[in-house]
């Protein structure tokens, strides 16, 4: 069968494999005798032979802290840095591949991976660097779909070098000053745009939607049963969550992690299931509607699930990790109209507003109640006799101890481009699947998954090969599509032309399910997806 | 009262403070005319007005994915790597100032923080990234031992700019297929120094120690009780943990989040604690055992305690998120015999071993496990018909969704060091801490909180002024001592020249704890402390 997914199948078909675009070289750097130039890396790296050089140790210790070493760390990072641009160059240019595609064990023998006892020159480590991003999905790719989280902010990206370089925690004010401001500054913008009166509330930024979620119904009960924090799960009645069938899958992780379990999670939610879950002595303590589904991008009726949330008293989370940033977009924002009423909204800057990974809030309009929820008074972290005011110190809203600085490249990204500027490449995506959207929905050989236009970018749809448009037999040619798209995929991966998603959800077969967040993509490109599937489904 | 917390008592006393350094200029780069560098940047930059350019936008845009951007990206990118080498240089310098401390209101009107709906030019965003690292703490700073996690390592940090360039999400082999792989190496090499015969077993990346040892804790539960993934807590007993009086604080927020409930938190473990949990009907189902305490860095006694969970079948986890890197060190890993009888090692790699934050690891004995306790099949990411080795999608594993890159700074950094460049620098840092021990524990002024040599880089102690040495009042002198530390710690922020941390504990006032894990600090940068501490506290 032409279904079997052995790499050599893939390679065949009715289609040739478009000539390998030449592996771009990094602009020559080794030119003779030392350069000339100006900069802080004082250009003396023609010099340098990095063979003979090693970060640490007792011989030819090079890098800083080591002595007289200033300016020698500053030609390797400089190094470094030009290995990094020339790949970033290389990632928006259409004519490299998304993706230098190996299988596991290929690439286990591609390249020296295993750790030593021993340590390796400098020229090894920018070895290992260069091989490292040769092998790697080129995120920043303009045809790269194959997630929620796509593209590479230029300032974003600038900001996360910093912010590495600052290499602080955010969980007091005493060693991230700034960032804990930005926290709070960012954290009040968005809770403003949510709609809550003069941007008041809590909030925290969190290591990505699915801890955003969880944190939001550990708050859901311990607002209702603030007593589980002290006695656990054994102190409370037998506790219901709610969310949507197609809603993200965390809600159950998040369920299972919390003690509360997973059938305790019901994937509906109107007047008759919370009267239903009532009868039977059970509490309905947290909803959790989403803003914008992983798989669709459908939004939940917002104000009529918070009609009902209201009525019963149950905490109403909004998971808007991939939606919530359409609340940036005055065309787009009436999807998510009723946010105002939720109890928490999770927002994920680092899907839809392209601000590199990780960068996730979860906001909380009752102030006070994550401090209360999480706090522990780690004496050795948060000593109340400082010598400064102590509400900067967040630390203690959090699970985590230790947490990542997420906020710098979100905010630097802010302020580059404004609102509007978020704004215009929100609607410039959406724009994008709605022509994708019209440009499919009739055409040849395509079938629309769910019915009318989709809400956010989310266009999903069957490519169907010629050789089974007309077949008779239901069954059978369900059974052939469901193939289709993997093996498009493989294909798409082995060429490393672009890269999209593909899935089932419940008896639907495997169906691509294209997204849209790249700010580098445009028409064409969208035009050359559709090509490109039916260049490599066309012999199937 | 000389203790009143007032900025302006903070800066005056019996000492002068000392003259400000002076502020370093990042080194000239505009010089007139175009450079003729030839680096990828092409050094164009000198010709580059950025307060005229914008990231995106209609008009004046400027950065990638802009149309013939390439060099005007890499001329901004390079403009921020300049200031970003220059704070680095900065960073080491003994003659600069660790932190240029403001308190939160000063500090929010020092620079425009505020986020706008228009776009600020390229120009702005250099200068909002400068105000950023003016304002930062210098982690880096040979002087700076404020926090578990401290000093920069130079390829750790090259290794964290190339991971924010890369821009990926753990989830998946598909999209992340060398850092998987990476981590899958690393994990293993891990395992094996800790014993696991052939480093069998299993492991993630997390983010941060509080979130691995809540991992060891759910999977506790789930090994003893899987039905609590679906059912949740209201199908299994009452489960009670154990740890270790002085563990970390991340027990207890473990307990009260999974719905154990922190008075199901026994802060003690022994055979007769055990027996009369048992005898009043409850499960013993967990121990953390801590390598190396947060504020005294006291290693349990891992082997006594695993006889205990062995005859009772308790799962044995070790958190050594501080201590575990001794593992490293051949003169000091006995501190840690017993840890390969554990069931889990929480083990962070951005503590003892200076790779930059975040990386921590949890490593698990029992292959699978993870999997089983946590997976929800998510058939968006987890596709079972793949053309790869699906054992590689290792997402599913985890309580994230998307997970951030924590892998290729530590791997790089292994790279470059060998193991025994590691267990050097851990090595150098616990004699560091000896000679602080033998230097302070009999000199006048000081005394030690804990008797005995120090088992970790902790060194705790509380400094007397000559005031208060002499005071017969011992209740009086308590409450005097208990208001030297802050202080002095407020007017080390102050002057910026040095930052160690202070708590009380139990009925001990305010002492300090010294810890060192900065690869940059030297003998004499401990003289300095000394002599700081006995300058700055001379008049209390």
């Amino acid at each position: 069968c032409c279904f079997v997914m052995s790499k050599a199948l893939l390679n065949v078909g009715e289609v040739e494999k478009p000539a390998e675009p030449a592996a771009k070289q990094p602009p020559e750097t080794e030119a003779a005798g030392t350069c000339g130039c100006n900069k802080s890396c004082n250009c003396t790296k023609a010099a340098v032979v990095f063979s003979d050089l090693y970060s640490t140790g007792t011989q030819a210790c090079y890098l800083l802290p080591a002595m007289d070493s200033d300016a020698k760390t500053m030609t390797f990072l400089q190094e470094v840095v030009d290995i990094l641009l020339a790949y970033i160059v290389e990632s928006f240019d259409r004519d490299t591949k998304v993706i230098d595609f190996h299988y596991p064990n290929e690439l286990l023998q591609m390249n020296n991976w295993e750790l030593q006892g021993e340590p390796a020159s400098l020229d090894d480590i920018l070895i290992s660097c260069r091989a490292t991003l040769k092998y790697a999905i080129k995120t920043a790719h303009p045809r790269y779909f194959n997630q929620l989280s796509t593209g590479l902010d230029m300032v974003g990206l600038a900001a996360d070098w910093l912010t590495s370089t600052a290499n602080t925690n955010m969980f007091t004010y005493e060693v991230a000053p700034v960032f804990v401001l930005l926290e709070y500054v960012t954290l009040k913008k968005m809770r403003e745009i949510i709609g809550w009166p003069d941007g008041r509330g809590d909030g925290i930024f969190s290591p990505g939607g699915a801890i955003s979620n969880m944190y939001a119904m550990l708050l859901a009960r311990f607002k209702m049963f603030p007593e589980v924090k002290e006695k656990g799960m054994s102190s409370v009645p037998r506790l219901v969550a709610f969310t949507s069938e197609h809603s993200h899958f965390s809600i159950k992780k998040g369920a299972a992690a919390l003690g509360i379990g997973t059938e305790s999670v019901i994937s509906a939610f109107n007047y008759e299931d919370v009267l239903f879950v009532l009868l039977q002595g059970f509490v309905p303590f947290f909803v959790s509607a989403t803003a914008g589904t992983t798989v669709y991008g459908a939004f939940d009726p917002l104000i009529a699930i918070s009609d009902i949330c209201k009525k019963y008293n149950i905490w109403m989370h909004v998971d808007g990790a991939w939606g919530g940033s359409l609340l940036m977009s005055r065309r787009h924002r009436w999807k998510l109209d009723g946010v105002e009423r939720a109890n928490s909204v999770t927002w994920n800057p680092h899907k839809m507003m392209s601000v590199p990974l990780q960068c996730s809030a979860l906001l909380v309009r009752e102030e006070g109640l994550m401090q209360n929820c999480n706090q522990m008074h780690a004496c050795y972290l948060f000593q109340q006799d400082k010598h400064y005011d102590l509400s900067y110190d967040t630390g203690d809203k959090a699970l985590q101890c230790g947490r990542h600085v997420d906020i710098f490249k979100l905010w630097l990204m802010w302020r580059a481009k404004g609102t509007i500027g978020f704004e215009a490449q929100i609607d410039k995506c959406l724009e994008l699947s709605e022509y994708l959207y019209n440009k499919i929905k009739d055409r040849e050989g395509y079938e629309m998954v769910f019915d009318g236009k989709p809400q956010h970018t989310n266009v999903c749809f069957w490519y169907l090969p010629p050789g089974i448009r007309h077949m008779e037999d239901k069954e059978e040619r369900k059974k052939h599509l469901h193939k289709v798209a993997p093996v498009i995929k493989a294909r798409m991966m082995e060429y490393g032309t672009t890269m999209v998603s593909y899935q089932p959800q419940g008896d639907k077969v495997n169906f691509f399910r294209m997204v849209i967040s790249n700010p580098a993509a445009t028409f064409q490109d969208i035009d050359f997806l559709i090509e490109e599937i039916e260049r490599l489904g066309l012999d199937l």
